[in-house]
Order: C-alpha cells, then structure tokens, then sequence
C-alpha cells in the first residue's frame, strides 16, 4: 500500500506539527526552543508544575493535552523518537517554580534513557524533580514485571490526575502519590486490524490478512501475540476486559474509569459501540464506569484498532477527574 | 478490501452508537424515543431552541454536538439516512418552549424531504418554527446555484452561532438573522485519496488508484470531478484555500473562521500540518484566521482525506464563538 499523506517535507513534520497544535490553540499554548509546547497557564503559577516527554506521532498525545489543569509542558521529540535529555533539563528548569516538579514519563526504552540523563542532571542541580513512569500494557509482561510493560494511552488521564492535584496546592510528594496510587491500578490493552505506515519512511508497522487482528499491538507495531480472526464488537470488548480486571484485581461494587481509544482509521461509531457493550458487560459484573474518554486521544497514525483502558477510581480521583481544566483536546467545564 | 470494524449487528448500529454516546456523555445527554438525542439544558430552557436532524455514520457529528450552548434535540435517522418527519415533529413539540424553534437542516436529499413535510405539520399546528439549510460544498455547484450545494462540516459552526444567539435570549428572528448571515458566507471543500466502506452493506463508495486523491467529493461518496495525483500538504492547501476565498468573496483584511475536518483515517498530525500552512497562506492575502476547529467533526467512516471549511467572521459572530458550551466533542470554557 502506497503511503497517502498530506505532508511537506519528512524531515520538517515534527517542526510544522507543533506550529500547526500552537496556533489553532494560541490562547493555551506557545512553542518555545527546542520543541518545548508550553502551557500559558505556567507564567503565573505557583504550585507543583507537570512536565512530560515523548515523540511527535501520537497526535493529539502527548502535547494536545498541555493546557490549565493538565501538563505545563511537553518535550518533544521526533516522530516516535525520544526528545533529548537537554531539552528535558531546559523543560524542568523552565517548569520549576520553587514548588518542584513531577516528570511523568511513559515506559518506552528511548524516552527512558532521556528521562534517566535528565534526572541526573537535575539532582546535580539540586531541583525538586520526581519521576513518574505509566507502564500499563497488560500484554508484554505479567503485573509483576510492569518495568517491562509498556505505557500507552494511561499517560493521558494520570497527567490529569497529576494536574488537577497540582491546581489544588498538594505538594511534590502529594502530587507524586496521587499519581502513583492512580498509575498502579490501571491497565490497557490494544487490539490492531488494519496497519500503519510511518510518516517518515513509509515503512508498514504491521501486516494483516483480510480477516484478522491483534490484540495486545504496542503503538509502534510491537507485536503481542494474539493473533485471531476478527470479533464482534461484543466479543472484543468482553475478551478485553476480562483481561483488564483480572490484572488490576478490580471486585464487585468497585468504581473504575474506562476510556477507548482510537489508534488511527477505527470510526468514533466503533468506539462508542464498544463503550456501550463495555459498560454493560461490566455492569453485570457489578463494576461502575464513573468516568470515560471515548475518541482518538493517543493515535498510532492510521491503524485501524483501539486501546481499552481501566482505572480503579476512589472519591480523590473522581473529584480530581472532574475538576476544570482546558487543553486543546481535553477540556473539563465547571 | 475486507471491511474490519468492530461492530454487533448491522440492523442496530444506529441504536448501539446512540446509547453508547448517551452512556458516555450522562451529564449532557439524554435518549428519548425516536432517535431523539436531546440535551438536559432543555429541561429549563425559557429561551428559542435548536433542533437538526441527520443519519448516523458521521460520528461525532451530529449528535456529538447536542449539549449546552449548541443544539438542544438531534433526531438521528438510520445510517447515512434521514430521520422520518413524525420524529422531527416530535422533538419540535419537544423543544418547542414558547419562544420558536430553530430547525437547521444540511441540504441532502432524504434530509430535505423529511425537513419539508415536517414544516408542513409544523405549519398546520401553528408552531413558530422556522427551517435554515446549510449548503456550502462548493464543488457541485456555483454560488448562484446554492439550492443545489451539499451541506458538509458547516453546520457544526452553525449550531454553534445559533444555540449561543439563543442562549443570549434573542428572538427565533435575530436567531435564524445571525445563523443565517454565518451561512451565506461560508464554504467548504473536500479531499479524498482513501475510500470508505459502508458499515451496513460493506459497500466502498470510491475507488482510487495508489497515487491519485479527489478534489471536491462528498460526505457519501459522491464524486467531485477534481481527480488528480496527490499533492503536499501545502500545496493542496492553497488550491483549497484559492477555490474557497474566490467562491465567498474574502478581501484583505477580513477576518474568517477556519476548519480543518477530518473525515475518517487522515491523522491529527496531517490536519495540524494542513492547518498551519493555511493560515500561513491566508496571512499572505492579508486575511486573518480569528477561530478554528481541527479534528474529526463530521466524518465518513474511515475515508482518507479532510474537508477546509472558511467561513467569514464579523464582531458579533466572534463573540457568539467564544461563548462557552458544553457538548461531548464541542466544549468552550469560559
């Protein structure tokens, strides 16, 4: 299959990207050097500050979600590749407003590596950083291995579990253990029927038949090995979520957030199908979906399949949820 | 090509992806019988009120955009099908709050016929209704033809003028004035270079070849005579951008809404790109870029390809845009 995009030139995608994200957002967001998506909301800040990295590609993730209430500011790196970890400095520097900063970091080995030269950068420094890594992908390892598991869209709502916490006052530590006790009890896992091809390169992810799909496809292809004839939308969802529960350990009458995502070509139409049959099928397990995203949040450019992810909610994150906040493509309304 | 989508049974897409957008959006939404989407702002509405209709398949739109500030009742017919007229004259009475009702059609044929005999009952009980048609494509007739002018992504703007008009308290009159002066001066063209498959029948509405994309086809797949070997994301702006301001009639120094929609597995990335070279050239003639949408609004399944919409803005109608709303895709924060 022929690459059909509309681009310039590859090498200067990530560059017009950003351009493009910060002037139909000029009211949020400003670019600064080094790829640096900032949210305006930081000039006057005076609290725990949220700073993130990882590579252009996943739009509207990661930057689409920089803005009050969310992320303070997105380092960026080329597509599908890691930001450097000078600009991860520059980025926490710029961030810091004497409160400390909280770096989250999803669990894929490039940005890993940048976020590791930067801390050690940072304490050299002397600044208030902590780390955060979202690894959620129930398919590459086993819950007792997740340093092996790899972040997809989870990122998304802990940043605004991270940045709501922030907006109330919470300090680092505060802030880092809302995070935490969010990011350890929430799990994804993804399901691939139709490829992707790099912006780039052109280069495929993935080959499919006519009839089949993965379930378990990390978002840069990385396979996980459930190969099968396609489902119902039904049979998917319930497949998915007897995943999901089983390894989070999520029992009757407990309340969780559920968000499917679109990777790329899958409708809305699907998504909400999917929600609808998710809902339900967890209702008869006497689970209660108490918050949601439904839409294209974390993309793997054109792959048709979606992420389903669940969260374990307490009444702290429901309300941190539900607080205010104004992204380009996540807006909260009072 | 196989059709891959996670979906039930054919027969009820439309019922699935309405509880499924309901269930996700409980705060904003409520299912009444019909196919009625109706927004929980109406229930005290003392104010002229907004009613659409149109078929599913076209997620988010339409009903995505029921909600405070935007439109009050969507009555959804079947798959890219019209609702019939005894489900429109319901959720008139529905809507209907003594202050007249504002009932925006998007010029299609099934659409038309249904809006048409719905006016008439309307009529006969004496409602105070009055019907605006959006039909801005400019490819498959002139301006002076606009009778003839499919309705594309403009009607989601238009919602917007007209529920914030209304949410100002101003009469049914000034309401379709301001609605009305928004679409006489709006206009939109589309790109395809990827076909979509009818989530029904598994019918693929185009065909193209490896390298070629089209200019100017419709929401259904009808075709729009502008074959033609793909071009960057620059250089298919300009023709967009040529085509559109020559058809409203933009001079230098006016002001415009600009859109960049989506239809289906075009990426974020891609329209974000589009995005910035567009208001890139429409600096260069001197015209000013004052609101926007970027992202998928009215999709057509998972065709490749975007339409640009360009509609003019004058003060009154920046302010309507800015006035906060809350839909499950169109949010506004104050």
């Amino acid at each position: 299959m022929k690459m059909k995009k509309f681009l310039n030139k590859a090498e200067d995608i990530t560059k017009e990207v950003l351009e493009g994200l910060v002037m139909s957002n000029s009211d949020i967001l400003e670019l600064k050097t080094g790829n640096l998506v900032v949210s305006k909301c930081l000039d006057d800040a005076n609290r725990v500050t949220i700073v993130t990295i990882g590579g252009a590609g996943h739009e509207p993730a990661i930057s689409g979600f920089v803005g009050c209430g969310m992320i303070d500011i997105s380092v960026v790196g080329d597509v599908f590749a890691a930001p450097g970890p000078d600009a991860v400095l520059e980025a926490i520097k710029m961030a810091d407003k004497g409160k400390g900063v909280l770096l989250i970091v999803l669990n894929h080995a490039g940005d890993m590596l940048t976020a590791n030269m930067a801390m050690k950068q940072v304490k050299s420094l002397g600044l208030n950083v902590k780390k955060l890594v979202t690894q959620e992908d129930v398919s590459n390892a086993p819950r007792e291995n997740s340093d092996d598991r790899r972040g997809l869209v989870g990122c998304v709502p802990t940043y605004k579990m991270a940045g709501a916490a922030a907006h109330e006052g919470k300090s680092l530590d505060e802030v880092y253990n809302i995070a935490k006790k969010f990011a350890d009890n929430m799990a994804t896992l993804a399901v691939a029927c139709r490829t992707t091809t790099h912006p780039q390169s052109g280069a495929v992810f993935a080959e499919f038949d006519d009839l089949d799909m993965e379930v378990g496809m990390g978002q840069h292809g990385e396979g996980g090995g459930g190969r099968m004839p396609m489902k119902s939308a039904n049979d998917t969802s319930k497949l998915m979520v007897d995943a999901l529960v089983k390894d989070i350990g999520i029992n009757a009458n407990e309340k969780v957030m559920l968000i499917i995502n679109g990777t790329g070509a899958t409708t809305l139409m699907e998504m909400l199908i999917v929600y609808r049959d998710t809902v339900n099928y967890l209702k008869e397990k006497n689970i209660e979906v108490v918050a949601n995203m439904v839409g294209e949040i974390l993309t793997v450019q054109e792959q048709a399949g979606f992420q389903m992810f669940i969260g374990k909610m307490d009444d702290e994150l429901i309300s941190l949820w539900n607080k205010p906040c104004n992204t380009p493509y996540h807006k909260k309304v009072k």
